[in-house]
């Protein structure tokens, strides 16, 4: 038995913003944004691009790649852009829930993207429909634009609109919009998604991570502050609008554990130094005698490096992961996987034989696919497996843009250690103290959600929402 | 600048062939064969299955999760497959030229999946136009299949038939064919490409590959033999033919360099193994005082490790390498590479900033890329960066199977090692000799074709393709 | 040059809709319906079903062919079905704009596909705004839907919910919809779109013409009156409302002269009869000496029958036209019409060789394509051509569901009957006169708008609405 | 019940072929040739032309507006073009059985397209195989293409080869055809499928029927004659060769019954005219007292008119046909049927009922569509309904080119008129006679195959084909 499902946390959505003030081409920039961002999302892809009083607008199911060619970019010509990569929390997986959405409003027309969950999101649209509104996706990001357009009218200016808005939505968000006029990035006031600013001669762009910005040659300027609205025009003017007090910042910690591309720079940490740091911590809190240390590919291999070098033990490559695997990749049936059909991870028998190993992970969610790992070790020799995971154990669902269903598939919500251990058949199991991930991912700027170890959500989930996540 | 073309050595292809004497779904297994060999064609995808007196076929463009769906591979029934994937290096680009190749010929009808390049092929393709054949498509197949054709009138079985056509072709091949009975692989009398047979309960399997074996759960049996043929029934019964006397083996030294996945072993040898040794004995050739060793990802990884093993620098992450791009993927225009836009690959800057930097490559080819992540990292505050290569200087077209297109855009051929490191901007440069390469894969079995560092073609190539190649 | 643009009316849409009390397959019934009523709307297709809470929903640009396969129709069950073929009059040519719409409102799910065009829909969309409404489309179906929500909200229940809207929206329109509970069918108070109803056991039909019950082998029951609400559910209960006094009818008078497929039968009459009609009284109004009617396929056939019956004079086919043209069909550029390329019409030269010809249209629109078949009958060998058109000049827009375009394409806008028959190239030109059109289409409950041939609009039409299309 | 099977004869196929001595798009004209003759074969289109020493090929299954886009035609650049429409009758329906077909030989490159059916091409084929040939698909132009390869071989020109080539084949073919310098057509020694030659300009154009070349605006030149080879190079020379004395004409007789656009004339005879002809020999041959006299759309609609014209009858129009219908088109199922599914056809009842109805179609294959109409017609009101075939009782296989399955399909060929009448629920059935259809078609240059008509087949048919089609 060595196939394995994909049970790795499923990250919300990227999103991007550029508006150019040189010659830029817009849509390919945030084509080449979103292919950097494309590891935040990869079920939908899709970029709106002001043209004159027009907004266009392309967006379906696949990677960037697969959604735009040349024709499609050449059409989406314009002078501001937004884009967006999707992976479902909310909403059904279908193209009328991609993103970003395109209204006509009041004041003209408005194009969002947005990256979260909005905990109040089904409050918010009962009281819509009860004042007639209607709703045609199941995705926040519909709400979010409602609720636009209906204090637009109320307001004079998007500014008070937009502070309005962040009165009544309580969650995660990172948006990118399109105005009339303007180019607007927003983050919730907890700052839990992450939202940067880079700028590129005149031309500025919003990306979900700062390697987006690298990728189109920009210059990383800051970071968006927890509930600040950034408001940018054609003649490069910025306008910033704090709705919160400075303080309390509660970016989740698994960006850096997880999700974020090792080279993004989040609120002034590195990922890929955080992550190694995190395996020195590891290494030092569940010390072992081995003769390799690996990290499972990708998520494990920088808290690998860390804990090598901390503990001293040589580091090595365990496994090949495959990297051809597509959306429409055709899954083993059990009768094949009973055969022993193992299609995304094979051992390297030549470095682990006789060997004792430490495999680094970065989390485990439900189990299957680490005991799976272990079993394949063992089965081509590995002497013993030492399981070390660079963050604690993973407890509580999160209602705040991962998708990690409900708490019933969290291995480590309703076992202990040495359960777990026994389940995934390794030899000792370590988790990282969540102390030692605050450590790792500490910085001048920073605080974090940690709810997924701690059960301390950083608000109130609504009592539906919560009873969804715990059955 | 940081745009990336891809400039590195295009495999020929990927074989695999299975015939079922258990229940297994042949079409299936060789799907998850294809997709195991992935790395080594990623243009088109083919599977041909025996079904009764009929061969079903299906190929079309792209990587093996674009070309087969489920509906697909369960019209695909039957008792023997093969597959194969395939990047073009004779032959143009186009549907015509997938593979495997099904049509009928005196004895009813057979397949062909073919790895390897003929270099007579032009001169068997007049002959057989002389007599009056015709030609469908611009691959070598299409020679072999006319051949066997021509010879099966002659004899009186297969097996001298095939002989009659290795006596006649003269290049590289790893062949997997249906016959109207049997499942056949063979080899070129030299051994230039893999070729490996596996068993399954009582079913076997050949693969260009031993991972493709893992892949399906597979035992591995042996690798075939330098100019082997093999033929399986489906009472289990295995003939093998051997046409050359043991000795002379000429595997292509460049699958343990570069094409072969870490995981395979070939002919005794693990690429993997084979590569860290590399490393090692690179460290000791070329020493340099550094504070950090990193391969391009991923091609220098396994070297890297080596280097860092035997030279005690530490092992690190320097560059990040994006994995989602596809064949549709839009390139940017130089107007988009003069701003800066970096698709391929970025730096992580925590890692690099004020160190000396060793970065391994398994080859430099044209230099432009090197030149280019040379200049990313010293950007990005790299305070030294020393090249270090895990092959010999590339200078001479190889003809078996390997598209570097002409010598003239090979940048060893014509420039000085110090030529080369002023060009791609490192402050040293170091390539690995080639007797520390063929150290480093040194096994029982193996003899390798080294013309591509050396220029000692394991076979004479005839004026007319030198020719071309050498403009 | 004998190349034709397509000039052609386009009719607005078709729609279908269907509550199962028996076993019946909804989708396909509906996916038939649709593809009965094609002729009404070519450019996109859709059907919505009604299962459980849920409304599944595919649409696409396309013929219904083209838009449904097996796989897709089999994963729309469901109980209730409406469906949607378009050519856009108002809304820009794209997918989003396809129809039904789904949404969901304060009681739960809705779908609606909407026949027609609302003459007030910019106010109330301005009206809709200034409450704070969003839209994502550019349709007319959105402003409906919107307003039936708001409504909902109001009143506690979906009857006076449809009244308070039908006292909103002014234009016509043929509607069938799902809600929560019922398939619901509505007329304009005009009756200027039809809709009629039809019963095939236990179950019941809505559909644009009667052909589409035919085509699913339900029996016709009734037309639905103008200003009718017909509200059907799972027990077959039909509930009707009717909000307009019986008196005023309004049917779009082109449904008989050129829309409706022949053998449909719209509020009693049947639109073959009613041009064979036609035809008759156009051979009294303008006699001629001839040897051969013919009629232009397809929309003059049925009157050149008429007339010939009339006349004495024999019938016979001058033209062959090409019917397999798609959308994608790539149309001869101005070179290739000058060199003669002749794609959608051929005269018959052995039927017309020597031959004073009338040749029978049921309009002409620009008169391009007129001019063009009438010289192409010369050229082949027709020593006389007389054109009778068998319906009034057309001189005015349409504002209630036919795409003229603007008022400065008609041809007869601006030029007297001599100047087209100049322009055309015929050697006489007769119109059927308004009141012989009358007497063709003569019925019981029939009542017409004539607006495009005598400008006596149904309705005031908006001067924003006038302005656009009189330019 | 009144669902219809497609029970038309299936055409082979349509050619096409143009030689550019002037500045035309020949891949654009071919298109439009190709539409036009896309009543002969709606499975697969594909279009060949001669770009310098290559040849460019695009072929997929579909029709020609599915197959080609502007993109790709605007790629097909060259000189010579050569087309292709497909109704397979021998060889699967599989997108490698489409054609033209491209193939290089000793001499360079060829490309041929065939519409119609060698007799003895498995013995052929047999024949090509024990001299070694292989076969990648399974039709009879692989057959000629080995054939012109292998006496390309021993003749120094290809006039002699293609000589050569006839003397071998049997049966019936038009090919057009690229040589190295020049576009070739080729008719049968009987000319029992057509082709004809045009001209526009200084350009040649061959084609299957006259209407394609009255789609590009070229002008009729004459007929190929049986036996003819025609060779046309760029300077505008036609050479032309006769294989045969002048004399034996053998066309078939169903081209102008059925196959052929009623605009076409082939050898001097007007299909529309000889329609309409025989439609009156048949009022003759069988009179009756009627009503009305209509046709079944397409197929009866000339004949009808002769009828009418002969007997008095008034024409009129029984039969809607829904012309919307695509290869993806999903027919309803039993179920379906049983619930009065009607797709194809529908009845205008205002123009039926009460009236005693002559129906006249073109032909009758099974009977099974003939009786669902005629069912139909009486449902609808019809007091009497009296078929008329314009062809005699088709009781024999075609082996030419038709596909009409097994002899055990034609109803004709084992029941008595009187049965079929029974059948088909008709209250008189007439066949015409023989000699009144020979009557009707005749001309200066023909003669006709009538084999289907009376079994007399214009040469020896091999025992193994005739058996398989008598089962």
């Amino acid at each position: 038995m060595k196939e394995f499902t994909m049970e790795k946390m499923k990250e919300a959505c990227g999103v991007f913003g550029i508006i150019n003030n040189d010659d830029y081409d817009v849509a390919r920039f945030t084509y080449y944004g979103l292919y950097s961002l494309q590891h935040r999302g990869q079920e939908s892809a899709g970029i709106a691009v002001k043209n004159g009083a027009t907004i266009l607008c392309h967006k379906d199911m696949g990677l960037a790649h697969e959604v735009f060619n040349k024709v499609i970019l050449n059409q989406l010509q314009g002078t501001i852009a937004i884009g967006h990569v999707r992976y479902s929390t909310t909403g059904a997986s279908e193209v009328q829930n991609a993103q970003p959405m395109v209204l006509r409003y009041r004041n003209g027309n408005m194009s969002l993207a947005h990256n979260g969950n909005l905990v109040n999101a089904s409050k918010l649209r009962d009281e819509l429909e009860a004042q007639g509104a209607i709703f045609q996706s199941t995705n926040d990001t519909e709400v979010i634009a409602n609720l636009i357009s209906r204090y637009r009218v109320l307001n004079d200016n998007i500014v008070d609109t937009l502070k309005n808005v962040m009165d009544d939505i309580r969650g995660s968000y990172a948006i990118t919009m399109i105005t009339p006029k303007r180019l607007v990035g927003m983050r919730d006031p907890l700052g839990i998604r992450p939202l940067c600013l880079g700028k590129i001669k005149n031309s500025y762009a919003f990306a979900s991570e700062s390697c987006a910005l690298d990728a189109i040659g920009a210059e990383f300027i800051r970071d968006i502050n927890p509930g600040e609205i950034v408001l940018i025009d054609h003649e490069g003017n910025i306008e910033s609008h704090n709705t919160v007090e400075k303080g309390c910042r509660k970016l989740c910690i698994f960006e850096h554990v997880y999700f974020a591309r090792p080279d993004s720079i989040i609120d002034g940490v590195c990922s890929h130094k955080a992550r190694v740091e995190a395996g020195r911590i590891l290494a030092r809190e569940y010390p072992v005698k081995a003769d390799l240390v690996a990290g499972t590919p990708d998520g494990g291999v920088d808290a690998a490096l860390g804990f090598s070098r901390e503990s001293g033990i040589p580091y090595g490559h365990a496994l090949i992961k495959n990297r051809y695997v597509g959306r429409t990749f055709i899954q083993p049936e059990q009768t094949q996987r009973d055969s022993g059909v193992s299609i995304k991870f094979n051992p390297i028998r030549s470095e682990i034989e006789g060997k004792r190993v430490v495999l680094i992970d970065d989390s485990i969610v439900r189990g299957t696919t680490t005991r799976q790992i272990v079993q394949m070790l063992k089965e081509d020799g590995a002497k013993e497996v030492h399981m070390r995971i660079s963050s604690p154990p993973y407890k509580y669902p999160c209602f705040f843009g991962i998708d990690t269903s409900t708490r019933k598939q969290l291995v480590a919500s309703k076992n202990s250690i040495d359960d777990i251990r026994n389940l995934i058949g390794a030899d000792s199991l370590g988790y990282l103290s969540l102390e030692g991930l605050l450590e790792s991912v500490k910085g001048d700027k920073c605080g974090y959600c940690t709810a997924c170890f701690d059960g301390d959500y950083p608000m109130e989930v609504p009592f539906e929402t919560l009873k969804n996540s715990c059955g």
